[in-house]
């Protein structure tokens, strides 16, 4: 399509966009060409290969204990060993990529002037770990989560919900991050002050790395546990950093935010760590929304907390964020995924837990390769999204969790990484969490998280029921026979078939033995046809960290012009662009005012995004500053504008190209 | 437009809502008409006469008193006096209004059971006053902030921010917040169950209403302070209604959720109880944003909390909501609004704060007669916004808040309130905070938040200043140095002009007095030409209840089919519906099949969110299920379909209403 062909507000619009896109795309698929050839450098991978050979070497070991059953402790510090050289590699294999010019102090300057984000309440000195987006951050967040909607919720037709952020305790307790969402952390004896514990050691042993053997024995703490790492604190007598204080003993500290709902103080509640909780405390009435039918998927936008101990890296580690989270579920024993042929021939660079343990590189394979089809789409589908929003191809990987790093409610696990100033930083990760969610609530609250599944063939099965007698249980126990009664409903089928055939059953509740006799249960023993089987739901868990994938985006945007390294800008794709549009007059020249107040009108009317800016700068100075905002496209009304045919011109922010448009009557 | 002359994608796109929505604004004008026909019948207003006469009267005695500065609590009495009396006369108002036919239970089972939105938590025994929103219900509300985005954010070219929801202590205490936003609860001494204060008198006077003197007397709780409200406690006897045990004295009850942020607990937060002072707190920058001109508007879509001590009716009053606020930074002199013309003509339903002194009925006037442009401007845009979601205009007003009902922050409130089962309910509050949260943030960071006015012609100001000289000063007063030149530094201008004037001058610090002598300080004076001078910007505030205008909506919107009760749906606007087309295939032939596939796909193509019901139903009762959830227009395939050229019905959910298109080649 030809931008001169058109008038501007079309050329503006939906298709423009995508022949932008087109064209970004194609720029990027020549980079990742080039990063594929430096990778397979064969004077880097000489460097490289002791560092390979190292990794598997400790991956083998790793192994070789699990295999033997060696002892826990055994297994931990071996998988602590093997992260360290991971480590090791994977810093060398940065340091030998090209080098990509960022400059990272110059980006946040850009963030911070330009207010696309900040610290929140910097008035009051600011709370380290929450940001508040402003007006540019804002829309670019909005155009990003509305593009998710349109490529996932309306795409695959998910079920979107909006839950409640405060969430009572049991649900927690049961979803397991009361007991096990926590981070250890010491504490400053006088002055108060907390640090998080592996940080804490890691900067000590860091800074006494002169004495590199000591150091390297106890470097990875991630396997560690409580009392193994209150022996490195001793062992190095560590105190306070900031004043020399004692420390005390770690404590366990939950990253939840605790409160109380409603005014008793007898209600605790946490402000949910991750949305997907809502989705499984609803799955009962999604899946009757669905018509009883697997596989579908539900979604959720929305806020989760995170209290950590430390928080830093900008967006990265924060205290409040905005997740998009999307949990699929389907047949644990269903394994294809209907949509899966759509993207078989999907390029990614995976980095599985084998060859990290192997000390390979990540491979640039098809996703066809993968076993699971449902996680393999979805992992096709994220890469895609993320490609689309802005995340440089180049610098996108996904890594699988190695078996220990898991967190305790998945079992398999790849995170879609960008590769940032701040090293690879998890933006998306896409997990199986198979039944234990659904498992979990359904053991806490009675009530079955389960679906029907139509059998191939019906089947005939025995059944064995026990009517208790209510009028003798009442006689013969009283009070008891309340609990006597549930007791009974509550037996298994053994233990009923069991009851059929003895003259008297020893029933167990509490610390107490009831004797129950054959007169005070009915029990009848039939078949009957059953068409369907219950399944628990498996679950695919792609979820999104709205503010890492933002800060990706920054990074793999932030230009400076050829020439001028002042002149920095955001190359945005135009479809998460905070604006679309600006709208310059050359000058304050008054003649110009009514041909801006048009195109102005004529934009909002079909809702494209714009900013006019007729303030006194030089009309170099305001493409500029339009650049630093990443809008895409500039209308400039200049003194041809006023002669007839009126026209404009039309400014490409990348290519800094102009073409000359008419002014369409639509604007009027 | 036709919609026979169009292929369907675009029949179903927006200016088919826009045809669809003008004829549902004509049919909403005829009933309005019929609704003021009916306010001015004589024979009702007969009914209300003596109704009106009594509020006027006690309407004059509270101005009455007011003007001659009475005792406070004089005042208060005669408020709640006239409030009692303004109920009155609503209640007899409503029940003389031609019985709008509505069955609340039979509108609660469909939002239910189609999961529009249902209680949180449930099967852990729910939560009260928190909801989750399903499918249909979550999709509304994107669709509805997304429209309010486009006509507020986008057409007004406001600057919309996304803050933190967790907010720190001193915030929220410079805002009021921490001292005044409170409710009066008592406790169980024995259960330690919960109960406000005002619910549980007015709840027991009412039972003990066959004394009606003793009752009346003391109705009206609002204007009443603890130590009154316990009195009344006292003279009753209340204990429990639940469980008779006694209750303890009144406590003061903060609204908001505490929390501790970090890990020390040492900085004690709170969930945010409304999302303004995210705003304010960043005005600064958002000033700087705006290039430092006023008027400029900042908007924010957000979720807030407040721990209502008895949550209650649903959707309207609630833990944890969402709001949309605005906040419209202005010159305190400016009275007019550049686009107040656009909306000078729109007709409103306007109940002053003196009509409902004087007893008298809203008023329908143009916006035109309201003296301040700027809150008229958004008055108007607030009642065409709700109109264009669903409200029926025939069921809104905007109410003026009396003195006495204000919050801490406004100096002028409109409440734009919708008529449903409930009552008149407040769902847009449109509020003049004037400078109060900038002035309360400046004096609680000593961080000036304010703008400077171009001056129309430049003035010369005469400038004193107060230079300390720090050797001397360090000399005579040692440690105390610093103070003494911070507080000559914070000095006004008539103190520094005295300091000049005199030999010796006593500075007061804190308890101490330092005596400052000519040497200590160089005092000089000059004038100056400015050419700005600094103002605090006055605020507007529109913010609406997300939650509230939703409930609105769905009441205004719930009908049942003509002839048969049974059948009830709702008539969502097509902007807001949660999904914009259903695609039936007649049976389940599988002829059908490849057409439904590519409608579908087409559908997606073009961003129609569409639902695909294949099930095994009817296809009436499948066209009530999609009228059910809201669904405007139906795409049914049937064995005409199948014949070349090939075409599809297109139904229309209000009317039911068919027409015949072509399957156009677009959705290929």
């Amino acid at each position: 399509m030809s931008l001169e062909q058109t008038s501007y507000p079309k050329a503006l619009h939906r298709s423009a966009y995508k022949a932008q896109w087109g064209k970004n795309k194609k720029h990027r698929n020549i980079k990742l060409q080039w990063y594929l050839d430096t990778m397979s450098d064969p004077k880097i991978e000489e460097v490289l290969a002791p560092l390979r050979a190292s990794v598997k070497e400790q991956g083998d070991l790793v192994r070789k204990l699990k295999a033997e059953g060696a002892p826990d402790l055994d297994v931990k510090k071996a998988v602590a060993e093997l992260k360290t050289r991971k480590k090791l590699l994977e810093d060398k294999e940065l340091s030998l990529t090209p080098n990509i010019t960022f400059d990272r102090a110059k980006m946040e300057d850009l963030l911070k002037r330009r207010f696309f984000f900040d610290q929140s309440f910097a008035i009051y000195g600011g709370i380290t770990g929450q940001f508040d987006f402003g007006p540019m951050g804002c829309a670019f967040k909005a155009n990003l989560l509305q593009l998710w909607r349109q490529f996932f919720v309306l795409e695959e037709q998910m079920l979107e919900v909006d839950c409640s952020i405060l969430t009572p305790e049991p649900v927690l307790k049961a979803s397991g991050h009361v007991d096990r969402f926590a981070d250890l952390m010491v504490k400053d004896t006088k002055t108060g002050e907390c640090f998080r514990l592996d940080h804490l050691i890691k900067a000590h042993l860091e800074k006494i790395s002169a004495d590199k053997k000591t150091a390297q024995e106890v470097k990875d703490l991630d396997g560690m546990n409580k009392n193994e790492m209150a022996a490195v604190m001793q062992k190095f007598n560590m105190k306070s950093p900031l004043t020399g204080n004692d420390l005390t003993e770690p404590i366990e500290f939950n990253l939840m935010f605790a409160t109380q709902i409603g005014p008793s103080g007898l209600i605790k509640g946490f402000l949910r760590p991750e949305t997907a909780q809502g989705i499984f405390v609803n799955f009962k009435r999604l899946l009757e929304f669905n018509q009883g039918k697997l596989p579908f998927a539900a979604a959720q936008i929305g806020n989760a907390f995170r209290n950590e101990i430390s928080p830093r890296s900008g967006l990265i580690r924060v205290r409040e964020f905005t997740m998009a989270e999307i949990e699929h579920f389907c047949d644990p024993k269903e394994k294809s995924h209907p949509k899966f042929g759509n993207v078989r021939n999907t390029e990614m660079l995976l980095y599985s837990a084998c060859n990290q343990m192997d000390g390979k590189p990540a491979e640039r394979v098809t996703i066809g390769s993968v076993a699971n089809e449902t996680l393999g789409y979805f992992m096709a589908r994220i890469q895609q999204f993320l490609v689309k929003s802005g995340v440089d191809p180049n610098r996108l990987r996904f890594r699988q969790h190695m078996a220990n790093e898991m967190a305790h409610y998945a079992c398999d696990c790849w995170d879609a990484e960008c590769l940032t100033s701040y090293g690879w930083i998890e933006c998306v990760g896409c997990a199986d969490r198979s039944a234990y969610d659904l498992t979990q609530h359904t053991q806490a609250t009675g009530v079955r998280l389960a679906a029907e599944k139509k059998l191939p063939e019906p089947k005939i099965v025995d059944v064995c029921e026990a009517t208790p007698n209510k009028g003798i249980l009442g006689k013969t126990f009283k009070k008891d026979a309340k609990a006597i009664t549930d007791a009974l409903a509550a037996l298994s089928l053994d233990e009923v078939e069991a009851l059929g055939q003895k003259l008297a059953y020893d029933l167990h509740i509490g610390d107490q033995t009831f004797n129950v006799n054959k007169d005070m249960v009915d029990v009848k023993k039939y078949q009957k046809t059953v068409h369907v089987e219950e399944i628990i739901p498996s679950v695919i868990e792609p979820s999104f960290g709205v503010g890492r994938v933002m800060y990706a985006i920054f990074e793999h945007n932030f230009k400076q012009r050829e020439g001028d390294e002042q002149r920095t800008f955001l190359s945005l794709p135009a479809v998460v662009a905070p604006l679309k549009c600006s709208v310059l007059p050359l000058s304050s020249n008054t003649e110009f005012m009514p041909f801006v107040k048009r195109l102005s009108a004529g934009l909002t009317k079909v809702d494209v995004s714009h900013k006019v800016d007729d303030s006194s700068g030089s009309i170099g100075r305001r493409y500029a500053r339009t650049d630093e905002i990443a809008i895409p496209y500039g209308i400039t009304i200049d003194f041809d504008t006023l002669k007839e045919p009126h026209s404009v011109t039309l400014r490409e922010r990348d290519s800094m190209g102009q073409v000359r448009i008419p002014v369409s009557k639509s604007s009027s």
